[in-house]
């Protein structure tokens, strides 16, 4: 998918929402886990119930490699059913990959050949060639980890260096020799909104995957001030406050509203910007 | 395993070979492929023909997924095999994982619940919540990616804070306050073999998992000059060399010629540093 094709879906749907499928097995509904294959049921329901409230859908791969080969099938058939059913819909494997570059070569045809993704999260550590294999593939997307919204963020993603520049800066900086604004994204943790000002002096062009609304206390608002730019540039996910909204059989249902609570403040938030 | 069983092991075996299963469909002999299983068809040979001469098989996950849901049965029965015949072999998922704490809390429960891995490695960029929760498996053991052998490693890694420490530095240092030598092991390239001294300054006592050794040009010699310890605390893999030693109907017979004189090699280091 393009740039300006995810922008116009973002118009489109006046959304910007990514919905994280963490979808573990211990806390899908469990009525749900007699089913043939409960990870696929329940993400079925969860899409179905959402698709036209959100852009992107952003399965996280630990959820499914935690249960094997059984678990990688019911990836394969929920991004199956997302290509099936709900054209423009942008699909990031959430899988932090990142090796030397053979090696990252064969992630890249994993998850871009083998399978359909539009995109998938990279981790930086191994540097250049580890990142490269991944933007071979015309109309994909590399979304490449800077500054996360977990604790440890701090250890070493905030080190200074003699120039006072922090890694997470360092590793945008450096990356803008593989890629440019359409097949690189950037992962921001909504709970450091106000490093997006900054980062956007950088990058103002980019598309950034903002986690941490929700659950890990982000804040919308803030990170539409900070980081949105004149193609929105921002995909926002929430994973937990949407899916695990209830545990019961309206799971699908609860869901989607609070799925459609992020979907309104999207719109005001895209409406202030006049991008719709 | 514990890591005097490893010691042991390595003093049993003449031997701190770590033979790497990349296997690439696309690069083993053409008549595998035909099988019900080319991967795993592919890695029993290769194991039932190497198993006396290392003390270690490391499978590198990228190479399964890129066949998606299939390439995991493979793994899965790999490691099986493994089990049931090689009692005492330390296995090794290159997964170069990390995520946010309870995500990678899945990732460990992948590795070490429901297969029955060793050891995983561990990609350090999202700190400490990222890498504690492999660390909660007794007697399993996280393998932390500290200084790569690849070309990008000197993108990041080498970076220098004000005080001079380099990132790789700073991610052992930072890691002795996560875990210890019985339960953590790092990624320390062979070809940058001169580091090893300084590092075992760091951490005298911790194993390290050589990777380089052969096609990418680190010397075996070198990587024990400057990193062997008194339990040796290497182990040196080697994964294309002697895995792919062979394309014809001898591949197995050929990789076992390749490990058998890595084996020597291994042997004759030992008895120099008086270990066996």
């Amino acid at each position: 998918m393009l740039k300006n094709e995810l922008f116009a879906q973002i118009r489109e749907k006046r959304s910007f929402l990514c919905i994280g499928l963490d979808t573990d097995i211990e806390k899908i509904p469990p009525f749900l886990r007699s089913a043939e294959d409960p990870l696929f049921a329940f993400n079925r329901a969860i899409i179905d119930a959402t698709h036209d409230l959100c852009v992107a859908y952003k399965p996280n791969l630990a959820f499914y490699e935690s249960l094997g080969s059984a678990g990688w099938v019911s990836l394969e058939k929920t991004l199956r059913h997302i290509r099936s059913h709900y054209a423009g819909m942008f699909v990031i494997a959430d899988a932090k990959r990142g090796d030397i570059g053979n090696t990252s070569g064969l992630y890249a045809r994993a998850f871009f050949s083998e399978m359909d993704f539009d995109a998938v999260t990279v981790a930086p550590y191994m540097g250049d060639d580890s990142v490269r294999p991944f933007l071979d593939y015309p109309g994909k997307w590399t979304i490449l980890l800077a500054l996360t919204s977990n604790r440890g963020a701090a250890d070493f993603q905030l080190r200074e260096d003699a120039a006072g520049h922090r890694l997470y800066e360092e590793v945008i900086r450096h990356s803008l020799a593989w890629g440019n604004d359409e097949n690189m994204m950037y992962v921001v943790g909504a709970t450091k909104a106000e490093k997006l000002q900054e980062i956007r002096t950088i990058i103002p062009g980019h598309f950034l995957l903002v986690p941490g609304i929700g659950a890990q206390g982000g804040s919308l608002e803030e990170v539409c001030r900070y980081g949105m730019n004149d193609q929105c540039g921002l995909l926002v996910n929430s994973s937990r406050g949407i899916i695990y909204a209830s545990a019961g059989e309206d799971f699908a249902e609860a869901a989607r509203n609070e799925a459609l609570n992020l979907q309104i403040e999207m719109e005001e938030q895209l409406l202030e910007a006049e991008l719709i």
